[in-house]
Order: C-alpha cells, then structure tokens, then sequence
C-alpha cells in the first residue's frame, strides 16, 4: 500500500426527503447563492421546485445559471463565473449530475481567480482560493460530488482537461435515491459503466499489496452488477437507486484511490473522443474499456485478470489463468452490452479517421496514459480501432 | 438502506514515516498540548521521542499524562481533565491504542464541561464543546482514531460505558503500520477479533438492502482473514500490518454501520465483563461472539448467515442453508483460536457467578441489547454460560 492522506470531509446526506438537511447547511456558510442546473429535467421533474423551496426557507437570495450541457463547456464557466462576480455569490449550489458539478467546479475556481480559469486546466497553476460550494445529486456516475476534481471541455481547440483542488471538493452534497428514478435506462446505464470504470481505473494499478482498497473495488462492482439491470428494468426501485447512488460516490471520493497508483488511460483516451464527439462520457467508457482490458493484458498483468475474473465475475477457479482473464473480460463487455449501452464507436458515430490524432492528443494532455500498463500511440490506436 | 449523514473529516496520515505530518497539524490547531500515553510501550519502542522530536519541530510547549491502563479508568480522565484546566491546553495528542484514545476523548469533552465527566455517560447530558484532539495511532484494533465515541470504566461501581461527540472525533490520525510492528501476538490476535467483531455488529443488522455496506464489510473480514495469521507470525510484515490497520480504522468509522441499526450486543455484554475482570476487550469479544451467534441464529436470521458463509467464508454454496451457517460459526470461532485468543471466559479467569448480575447491567446500561436479535437477560445468560 502506498503512503495516503484520507481527507474528505464532504457531508453527505443520504436518502428519501433528505432534500430537508439543505436550508441548514445552506445557512451556516451562504450569503447569495448561484444554483447551477443543466438542460431542464430537474425543473420538469421537481427537484427544483424542491431545492427553491429549502433556499427560500434559510431566507437566502440566488441567482440561476442554466444550460450546462452533458460534457460541460468552458463557456458555461465563464459565463458562471461573471455572475458570481457581478452579483456577490458567495455560495455555488449544483443542481444535476457530473457535468453540472463539475461546471461548477470550475466555476468556484474561477470566480476567486484574476486570470483565465483554463490556466488551472493547461498550466502549473495552483488554485489558492474557491467559492465553496454544495451539490444536489440527479444522477448516479460521477463521484464529483464528494471529491476535488472536475473535467471542462473548451470547444474551439477540442480539448477536454480535468482539473482538482480540495478547495472545490463540496462542502455537502444531498444523495436522494428517488432523485435518481426519472433518469432513463440510457443515462442509467451509462452511469453504471461509468461507476464501474472509476472502479477499474483504482482497480487495475499497482500495488498490488493495498488489498483493503481491492476488496473494497470488487464489493463496489458487486453492488453494480447486482443492482444496475434491476435499476435499469425498474427505475423507480429504491434498494437498486440507493445501493448505485452510494457505490457511485465510494467508487470516485478517495476510498479505493488513496494508496494506489491508479490508472486512468480509458478516461484519458475517452476524454479525446468525447472532446470532439460529444459522445456520453459513461457511454465512450463502455465502448473502450474491454477493449482497454485485451490490450494490457499480458504475462504481467495477468494475475490482476484472474484476481478480477475470480472475484467479481465468479469464474471457476480451477479454468486456467488465462482462460479466467478473457472470461473476466468478455463478461465485462457482455454485462454492458446486456444493460444496454452501445458496443461500438461506430454505433455512437465515431469514425476511424481521427484515432491517430486522439492518441497523440491523449499523450499530449496526459504525458504519460496509464500506468497499469504504459500505453504507447500504438497501443491506443490499437483500442480504438478494436472498439470501432 | 436506512437514512443517513456521512460525515468523516478526520485526516488520516497513513503510511511509514507519516509522523512527518505532526508537526504542520499541530502549527495550525495547537498553542498548549496534552499528550496522552498508555503504560510505557511507546516510551520503549522509540514512538514516543518522533512525536516529541514533531512537537518540537513545530515549536509548541506540552505537558503528559501517562500510564493509561487497557479499559480506561474515569480516575485518569479526571487527572487528564485537571492538566488541561491547569495548564491551559487546547489540544490533546493521544499516542497509544483505543485505551489512550478513549480516555483523551473523555478528557476532551470534560474539560469543557463545568460539572462531571461521566454525565455524558450516565445521563441525557449533550456535548456542546471540546478540546480538539488527535492520535497517533500504535495498535490495529479500535478504530477510535476515526470516530466520535469513547468507553471508559468507572471502577468503583464496575460500570464500563460509552459515549460520543462529534466534537470528540479527532482532527488528524496518524496511521504507520510500522508503528505497529512491536505489538505482541496477543495484543495483535485480540486486535483483530476486535476489529472483525465491530464489523459483525454492524453486519448482522436490518435492514438487509444496505448491500454496499454489507459487501464492504466482507471485503475488510477477508482482509482480516487474510492477514491477521501473517501479522501474528511476521510482526515486521508491512502489507499484513498496513491492510490491518487500515481495515481496523474503516470498521469503525462510519461506513460500514450509516445506513444500517447496528446490533452491538456483543460489545455490551463484553463492557459487562471487563468492566468487573479487566480483560483484554478484543479476547472477551472473540469469547463472546460465536456464542452470541449461536444464540441468535434462527429462522429468522438464517439467511445473513448463509451470506456470511458463502461470502467470508468460501462455504460451498450447495450445502443446505443451516449448514452454511453452522459452518460458518464454527469456522469463525475456529479462526479466533487459531490466532491464539482464549476461547473460554474461564481459560482468562471469569466465573460464572456474576453471569446474572452482567445480563441484567447490560440491559440496564442500554436499554435494549442487540437488534438483529434482541436479547433478553436468558439469552445473555446463555451466550456467557456457552462461552464458560
């Protein structure tokens, strides 16, 4: 195991009605409240109505910016970050799902800072001061509402970069199961993927000794597996809505990444596409990551497969090891391919053209793309066109 | 999954050579400290002069209180209570185990406090404010050093009791397995039934759709599983010694037991015990807990543990569900002895005379015992006379 600092003290308030704990939090640190909200469905659905409801009770003014899209945009952040100026926000409140928080993210960075947000993206800049703020979860996937990362993508040069800080890890965030059962079987889906991929990104990296953490990944991917075809099949089931909503935000707050190396070339390579695309973040995952798997799977990787194939996927021990790693791996895929979500680039109209670019674009924005295995431009054209 | 709020800012510093973080914590949260140690072991094995050599570092003057015993006694709490008012402290560093821990809890809450401590044990008295606290942590067992609570034994009266702040969780743990490497077999072996017991309490708990919780916990038992005989033979393996302590701390800090009732009937029996013999708490618990389980399979019950069997245990999932469950006790009960933990109330000197009397102060310490299965004064008879 390697050495960690476990610093995480966003509140959670997990459950039915827990909308209620918002007035309070609300009143301990804002003045004037920026609620930050995506294309609609929250204000169609209620939650809304909901989160007004609770500014109005702690008696504090807001002001709204709406619009983020999924794949959140820099220019959405800028113009976020000109209301807090203008209007004195004091507290970000996000409303939605990953990208909302995320947008948000940027967002409270930006707003303390004199010079272009993209920099704390693209440079060594250090982020020194943030607007605090909370999150009202929609969706299970993202893990942004309990950690310090978020991921902008800026259109006209079509780059999508993550950026972190513990200043903008949320100081609360509200997990309402039932908010999640008017999420369609699309978005539930690709959320799981994407749940089970932050998973595997901690999963797959050494060292192989923080087995706390690795238990504690394949208990997540249980639940995953467990849960998302009932939560899928049937959106308004609230053990399947609570068990995704909490493995999603264990799967990405530090718990299974402190101590670890972590990987996360898949992310690196489906931020390149998603960048141009504007595919489904959980969706692109999903395409890549079996893919992912076949190609880093050698002499050395191959114990983690059998681990993996073993432990989560309840292969036969007794196959031998390399049989048990490509069960693991064709029973990934299958289990994806079973809730839904599309197997192919081509079927999310991705075409072949541009992979050698997104490989050097990835290497580019990353450095280096995994460390599970290193992965050279070869090797992520080779994924790519694998999962064409 | 019932409701809950998670909320968990203590910092974790975990790794070899973390005590490095001492000196930057203290700098920002200490003007005054109490440090708290137990019965010499870290005046011994060197612990003790890093944190001097930290505390230095960052340029503050401290005060001691030493000789905290296992089963802290109120007596060393008011003494801790007295320096702290004397000398004006305002942080309190406990080096040292659960013992340790607890007892600068306590001390903690009572300096703040204008009339006796040990109403917040015995009467409807809440916490309003406290010296901040932090630990460096030297024994795998507690998880104190993670969470809100305390037990203190008060021993005229022979009444061993639990309390809990948040305001008592400490700020900052320090966490080297290393630290670790000089405890002895014994103190090891009831370091990890006592960590395996805390998560059956919260295991064997309604409701049974608290399913991240649930596999968590069985992922942090096979981890105790795995390397609690390692960390017996080899006191100087690091990955035994690191996934141990690190299981230790997530067993009780919230996790595994938000969003479900918790049982702890096993801890309050086991209070009733040690509270009159002064035994190792980890060793009652391991006396204790096959009995308890004895007792409290039923019909009932018999589906948690055909998961506990299957899922910790590796029990074959063919054989009929009661067998899964017996096996699964005796397997338990089986692995506390091969750690080397006496499997007899009477092989650590506690008759059966006083059986009576420890039912009946349980029920009157907590009202209700257990809630997996609540137990009456019989059934606690029986899981002591069982354990004779």
């Amino acid at each position: 195991m390697l050495n960690f600092t476990y610093d995480i003290p966003t509140r959670i308030h997990f459950g039915r009605g827990e909308i209620k704990a918002l007035s309070g939090e609300l009143e301990t640190c804002a003045k004037k409240v920026l609620v930050v909200t995506g294309q609609g469905s929250v204000k169609r659905n209620g939650i809304f109505n909901d989160v007004v409801r609770e500014i109005k009770k702690a008696g504090i003014p807001f002001v709204e910016l709406t619009g983020i899209k999924p794949n959140p945009r820099l220019k959405s952040v800028y113009r976020g970050i000109e209301i807090c100026k203008a209007e004195g926000v004091d507290f970000i409140l996000a409303v939605g799902g990953g990208s909302v928080i995320d947008a948000s993210k940027a967002i409270a960075a930006g707003a303390k800072y004199k010079n272009d947000v993209w920099d704390f993206f693209t440079k060594d800049v250090v982020c020194t001061e943030a607007v605090p703020l909370g999150a009202v979860l929609t969706l299970a996937a993202t893990g942004s509402e309990m950690n310090s990362y978020g991921v902008i993508t800026k259109e006209d040069t079509e780059r999508k970069l993550a950026f972190g800080t513990p200043l903008v890890r949320p100081v609360f965030s509200i997990l309402d199961p039932e908010y999640t059962y008017t999420v369609n079987k699309y978005h539930t889906s690709a959320g799981i993927v994407d749940i089970m991929v932050h998973i595997f990104e901690e999963y797959f990296s050494a060292p192989p000794t923080a087995v706390v953490q690795d238990r504690i990944a394949e208990a997540l991917l249980k639940v995953c597996i467990k849960y998302g075809p009932i939560a899928c099949k049937k959106p308004k089931d609230y053990e399947a809505r609570a068990n995704i909503l909490w493995a999603g935000t264990l799967a990405l707050n530090g718990l299974l990444g402190n101590g670890k190396s972590g990987d996360w070339a898949s992310h690196g390579i489906e931020h390149e596409i998603s960048a141009i695309y504007d595919i489904t973040h959980g969706v692109g995952l999903g395409i890549i990551v079996p893919n992912w798997m076949k190609v880093v799977l050698s002499k050395n990787t191959l114990d983690k497969f059998v681990e993996f194939g073993i432990n989560v996927w309840d292969v036969d021990k007794d196959k031998g090891k390399e049989k048990i790693a490509n069960i693991a791996i064709e029973k990934t895929r299958d289990f994806f391919t079973a809730l839904g979500v599309p197997s192919k680039l081509s079927a999310v109209s991705v075409p072949q053209d541009r992979f050698r670019d997104m490989a050097k674009g990835a290497i580019e924005s990353y450095g280096q793309v995994g460390s599970f295995k290193k992965l050279s431009e070869e090797d992520i054209v080779k994924i790519l066109t694998f999962s064409l």
